[in-house]
Order: structure tokens, then sequence, then C-alpha cells
């Protein structure tokens, strides 16, 4: 990977860090356990990847950090509530995130229900009073991107991929649409709300809206196919959580449904489609390009 | 209870569920299963009285349901995931709600976990969605009242509430503080939201919402405290859940901390409290003094 890319990219994740960290900087009137648990998984080394392909959106199109600074901090809130809860028992059931016990193991599994709800609440309280911060003007621009991002967090996006997921355990019918509908959204949905919270805060034009939108859930889903991948060809160690768990759990994946090679050429198919949107685009996409290659090419 | 009253409750609560049933009135991308889920807990015969309050509040201070109608449904949504997540085995462990098998005992943990993070962001989806669609000069109001509802129902208040709820399950130092702190927030919260989302939303003044926020905190310690009493004095049929489980939990209540005698004089304090903001409210205070009525007396 380049290095420059990767340098730019911890930067911008220290930038969010810190802005993260100020959201909990403050004097909170509730049991102290749960804010624990909250900064727990908050704080637990993410890529910050949604946050920063919504700051990095939004200045390319011409905006600021600032017009997208509680917003991003909102996307990334809601991210992490995601995991909390798909790693609780009656979900995935997973032990370790990110090489650390997940969050139910060390706050038990009714805070960590509770600590997810109260991300997902809090990421929405942070957006909306960015909104308030606003200027005048762009505050539409906000209302709207807020609405993106509801929407693709929600039954429509991210909970919808949820769902399907935990349907597929026991599913003996499993194919490429249902797990295609799971990839796109499950992931592929946060991403690409990044992408159009980002370029809607800057104003961008429809078209504009509409390739992003295409590089988005094509990076997406090949995002979730090279977890997939990874979960058979990489290690514990390297990855931070159990590797092997799709087939212990009787996961259809895209590498149990196609074998391993397809899987890895259905990653190039995605990363394809995402670098033919970006030439359409008029701005400057080398940050896109290099960011296509870091979800797609991890670890492989 | 005044016979008009009553009814005009029901009629205000069956136009909510009409606007609830409204915002199911679509095709969602996402599994059946968590549309059906959500719709059952959502259309399970509550009594809607966050949205009621909301709706009546904004009239009384000469607004109209239009300004709340999204509003009012998001609370309402708000209140019926709360109730799935502690219905959950991992917190209160419930069976019965409202007479019915709870949530996840028709459809499974890991869903009931699921239509939970999926109503409370619809919720937010709903009431963004209806901001959007607000004259241009009531916008801020509509941001302001989100951002109201937001702050109740997190970790801040209801939230924070329930949290406190958990921790006082295994607490042998459970006092009178700490449940005041639970009963304020837990139920308070967010009964308190609808009355000052209502207010702002029809532009009451700082003083007359000063006075709705006294009112709504009286009455919704008083709920709380009417629902421990009810778990002692009421029966299963009455209630519409079981009856004695706080005694089983070894829940520390109003009733155990102070006995029956003293947790219904607490009732009567909290119900003259109310009152007496409403006598300087300067609206029509009567729906207000029947709701009073109505939350501190019933049942017994």
């Amino acid at each position: 990977m380049n290095h420059d890319f990767k340098k730019n990219l911890e930067q911008m994740a220290d930038e969010v860090e810190k802005d993260l960290l100020r959201c909990f900087d403050k004097l909170f009137d509730a049991p102290d356990i749960i804010i624990s648990s909250m900064k727990y998984s908050l704080f637990a080394g993410g890529k910050r990847i949604r946050p920063v392909l919504m700051r990095k959106t939004c200045e390319l199109f011409g905006g600021t950090i600032e017009d997208v600074r509680a917003l991003s901090c909102a996307i990334e809130m809601i991210h992490t509530y995601s995991l909390i809860h798909d790693d609780l028992p009656e979900m995935d059931n997973d032990d370790l995130r990110r090489g650390q016990p997940s969050n139910h193991k060390v706050y038990g599994n009714n805070i960590a229900v509770l600590a997810g709800d109260a991300l997902l609440n809090y990421a929405v309280e942070t957006a909306v009073s960015g909104i308030k911060h606003l200027p005048e003007s762009k505050k539409s621009c906000g209302i709207q991107s807020l609405n993106v991002l509801m929407n693709a967090s929600g039954v429509n996006g991210m909970i919808g991929g949820q769902v399907g997921d935990v349907l597929a355990e026991n599913d003996d019918e499993m194919n490429a649409e249902k797990l295609k509908y799971i990839h796109s959204h499950k992931t592929g949905a946060l991403l690409t709300a990044a992408l159009l919270c980002g370029s809607i805060m800057a104003g961008a034009d429809e078209k504009s809206l509409k390739l992003i939108r295409q590089y988005g859930e094509s990076i997406g889903t090949a995002f979730q196919i090279v977890d997939d991948v990874l979960d058979v060809t990489s290690d514990t160690k390297t990855l931070g959580k159990p590797v092997h768990s799709d087939q212990e759990d009787h996961k259809t994946t895209m590498v149990s449904l196609y074998g391993l090679e397809s899987a890895q050429e259905k990653v190039t198919e995605y990363y394809q489609a995402a670098c033919r949107a970006l030439d359409e685009l008029s701005i400057d996409t080398e940050f896109y390009r290099q960011m296509a290659d870091y979800i797609c090419k991890r670890a492989y």
C-alpha cells in the first residue's frame, strides 16, 4: 500500500479519535458503567474508515471538515453499536473483537445491549446537536444528510442486512442473491452513507451523488467478501478475532458458495466497478482509488 | 375517571394508531420478519400516552397536531423499542407484555434485539423526515424538539434509568435516592419529553416550558411508583403481565423500601406537585389534571 496514503489515513483517523473523545468530555447524568461500556467499544482501535471517508469526501467536493464533524462522529458510533449487538450471544456470539474481549464479555449481556442502544441514541444526539450549530444556509443539507445516514443504518440498510445474516445461519436455500443483499446492506449501506453525507454537506450535484453511491456500493460489497475470504485465509492474531468462525457456524459465505478463488475474483470485479464510477467523477479521485486498494487488498 | 376524558383519550389514541400504521404503509427493503416483529410490539395495544400527551400539549399551547405528527409517532416507537429490550432474557426476562407473549418469545432473542434497534432507528427516520416537511419557519423548533427527545431517551434519560434498574437488582445498598434516579429517568424523562416537544413546537415561552417540565417529572415519577404498587396489589389479568415479579426478582421498589402505604402516599405527593405546577400555567390545564388522575389513580 502507498505509504503516504496510509499515513494520511492514520492522521485523519487521529483527528476523528480526538473528536470522538471530545464527545465524551462532559458530565453524564448516568451510572458510570454505561459510559464506560460505550467508550470501551468506541475506543477499541477501530480504523475510523466511515468518518474518514465522510470528512475526506466533504473536502474533495469543496466543503470543510467542520461541516461533517458531528455527523462523522455519529456514523462511527452507529458502526460501533452494531458491532456490540452483533457480538451478543444471541447473535454471532463472538467473544473477541479487534483482539480484545467483546463488550458483553466485559460488561455482561444486559449492559452490552444497553450500551449499543445508548451509542445509537448518542449518535443521533451528536448529529442533531451538530445540525443546530451549522450556519443557517447549511441546515437543510444537515437534515438531508441525517436522513440519508438513518436510512442507511435502519431496516432498509444495515439492520436489514444484519437480519438477513441472522436468517442465513439456518437457511438451506441460501443463494448468491440473498448473500448479495446481506453484503450490500450490512456493510455497503453505511460506507455509502459516509460518502453521500460528505458530498451532500459539500453541496455536490445529483450526478456526482449517483457516481459516489456506485463507488460506495461496490467497495462496500467488496469489503464484506474480503471479510469472508479473510475468515478462511488469515489467522486470529492478524485478524484480531477468531478465524474459521463462518465454517464453524455453518454460515453460507461467498467462499462456501463459490470457493475461495471465485470469491477473490468477485472482489476484483467489485473493485473494477468502483474504479469505473470514479472515472466519471469530475473531482480528484486519487484518494478513492487508494481507499479501494486498501479495502480490497488488505491482508492478501 | 371522567368518562369524557377517557373517550377523548381513546379518540386521540386512535388517531395516533392510524398515523403509526401509515408509517408502515410502504415497501421496506428488508426481510419480512423484522418488519413483522417491529409491528408486533408497536401494535400490541399500547395506550399511546406519550404521543397523545405531545399532540394535546401542542394544541393547548396554540400549535396543531400536524406540527408534531411525525415526532409523536417517533416517541411511541422509542417507547416500544425500550419495552422490547427491557423484556429480553438478559434484562427483565419477562415472557408477557400487555397480556401477550413478549417480542423475543415470538421472534427469538436475536430478532427481538434487532427489532428494538430498528424501532429506535426508524423513530429517528420518521422524526427527521417530519422535520424535512415542516414549514421553513418551524424547522428550528423541529430540530430543537428532536434534540430534547433524543436527550430524554438516551444515557442522560431513559437508558440511564434502565441501567440503574439493571444495577439495582443485585445492589445491597439500594436507597431512596438511587430509586428516585431510576424512576425519574426510566419513565419520567420520556413523558416529560412528550410535553416539552409539544410545547416547543407550539412556540411556548421559557416559563411555560419550566412548569410543564415540573408537571411531567412529577407524573412520570408517580407513574413508576404506581407500577411498583400495582405489582403488589393487582393481578395478572388486570395488569396484562405477571404480578409479584419485583418480589421474585428481589427488586428494591418504593414498596419494598417504604411499605405499601408510604408508597401510595408518595404517589399522592407527586400528584400534588404536578397540580401545583399546573396552577401557575396560563393555559387551560383541565386535560393535564385529568391525565394526572388517570396516571396516579389507575387500578386502585
